[in-house]
């Protein structure tokens, strides 16, 4: 049987290019050993984590990834023919595994959640990793009570939009910067209480104008300038949770130079936290209910960007990067 | 009566110079309003903070800062005459004040605590803010475990060598960067396991070699590209507790660039928060009843730099900036 993966051709320089990447067929046997099983991807997601972690792959390895998949064939009684499962086996269409040794960091083949009638592919966006990155990143980090003011950056994305959604079901007031006017008013749409395109405005103006009472918590997926002037406007005691920094990820973090407020970090007591969702991971299941039970309400609201075909995934990743995705960017095949 | 007080004549621009500063003679009555009492300077403190706080000082303000002083007169009957107190009075010699009415943030004044013999000084380097700012930051915010590496950044300053003493009792290996030879020898005769003159190294081979198990816990005082380089090589859930950023605090923080690296911070779980001591008020009591036990039992070591003459302040302020104290710096009037 032909199988195709996508593997790392040449190392990141700057913003992923269509050269970084290479389409590669093989041929994997249809005799699976005992415990192992055949998947077929349906969804891939897509994510700018995969750039973050490029250092940690080489030249020829298979780009990291999860995907919502099919078992063809099961010789594995944990996950039988025909079930959907969500496969951490990266960039692959067809793919052989035995699912009790694939473990470790974004490796693993993990039961279909119930989703209630939803769609599957929520299960890789507002009701999986990108669901969970914004709820306990908020949550748990952030800590916002009812009434602070919280500030989301790259809010149109998958997991700000919901970021920003959970907040204000916290009774927070939420204020949203995103990259053009259709995501602004997606995000007013959402009920954010303010959204600004941040290429537009003077962020420092803005928060000193529409957060007058300061900012108590920011979900940040994009670091630098921007993270530096909502910290100014930052108050007392202000949570800050680190969930991406896409601004970065295309420098050579060795070299590039950017604002940072250590100022107010030390005299207005401000905690910044990094974070990855596996630390939660005994929490996911009721998460992962309460996310569903949200989405199921019309609380919380998921938008896709659905790009078609396996070989699309490289052009996805890279448009990532231009801002192109509204809510999650996922690959269909 | 006479009474010479120190104000800010010109804001600071960069390093702190002579010129920021003027000598103001002024005359105080010496016929005191009910519950005020008259005192008499005997040391003052000399912190990095002070420059950070420039900006929140007006030309013609008195300098921040705390000292011992002597009560000459009272009519406040919890402050009798003859005894000593600290006080938050900024840079003055003589000073009449209602402490009932001296509240807020680097204002205030209370009575001695009981330091079992050791030095008055003391209570303003390591049984003081100095001390409280070590064993607050590590313990709460860094929360070191026993065999884990700390890291110690300005660690010959008053701070960092008491952060580092305490960390040593907690029974971790620990590491100080501090700018010069005399320093350096210093640090190893309280205990550290290894210290470096950063102006000599490379930190990040200093720490590849020297902690190569990585770092868990960083106690900051400096920021910038120091920082930088230790969050390259501090493990997963490590604690970075940001007490000050002397490397900053000369620089304009709206055009100043640093290298920053969200990457591990995100990637790595780090955990940074920035801190002021008056956030464990109701805990200082216990708090240097147990510093004070460590000094008189030898297991924390205290140095001071000490300048004669109240005049000296500005000139001893300058001299942090370049690193020519080792310990705490006090004025001596």
């Amino acid at each position: 049987m032909r199988a195709r993966k996508i593997i790392l051709k040449n190392y990141f320089d700057g913003k992923p290019n269509l050269n970084n990447f290479e389409l590669v067929e093989e041929s994997i046997l249809e005799t699976l050993e005992d415990r192992e099983i055949l998947l077929k991807a349906v969804w891939l997601s897509v994510d700018p984590y995969m750039r973050a972690f490029g250092n940690r792959m080489n030249v020829g390895d298979t780009i990291l990834g999860s995907q919502i998949a099919q078992v063809v064939k099961s010789r594995h009684p944990g996950f039988p023919e025909g079930n959907k499962v969500i496969a951490f086996v990266g960039w692959r269409d067809m793919t052989i595994c035995n699912p009790d040794k694939l473990k470790g960091l974004f490796r693993g083949v993990f039961p279909m959640p119930d989703l209630q009638g939803l769609p599957d592919s929520y299960a890789l966006g507002v009701c999986g990793l990108t669901g969970l990155a914004a709820y306990f990143g908020l949550l748990k980090i952030c800590q916002p009570k009812s009434g602070e003011t919280v500030v989301i950056s790259s809010a149109a994305g998958g997991t700000g939009s919901v970021a920003g959604q959970i907040a204000k079901i916290k009774g927070c007031k939420v204020i949203g910067f995103a990259g053009s006017e259709e995501k602004v008013r997606w995000l007013l749409d959402l009920g954010f209480d303010q959204s600004f395109n941040y290429k537009e405005i003077n962020v420092d103006h803005t928060l000193k104008k529409w957060a007058v009472e300061g900012v108590n918590c920011y979900f940040d997926n994009v670091g630098g300038d921007l993270t530096f002037w909502v910290l100014q406007n930052t108050n007392e005691s202000g949570r800050v949770a680190l969930c991406g920094a896409i601004s970065s990820y295309n420098d050579d973090p060795k070299t590039a130079k950017v604002q940072f407020d250590y100022t107010s970090m030390i005299y207005k007591q401000i905690k910044m936290e990094g974070f990855l969702v596996n630390r939660w991971f005994p929490e996911w299941g009721p998460a992962i209910g309460e996310l569903i039970g949200w989405v199921k309400d019309g609380r919380v609201k998921s938008r896709e960007t659905v790009v078609e075909g396996f070989e699309s995934l490289p052009q996805a990743f890279i448009d990532i990067f231009e801002g192109k995705n509204v809510g999650k960017m996922i690959v269909a095949v």
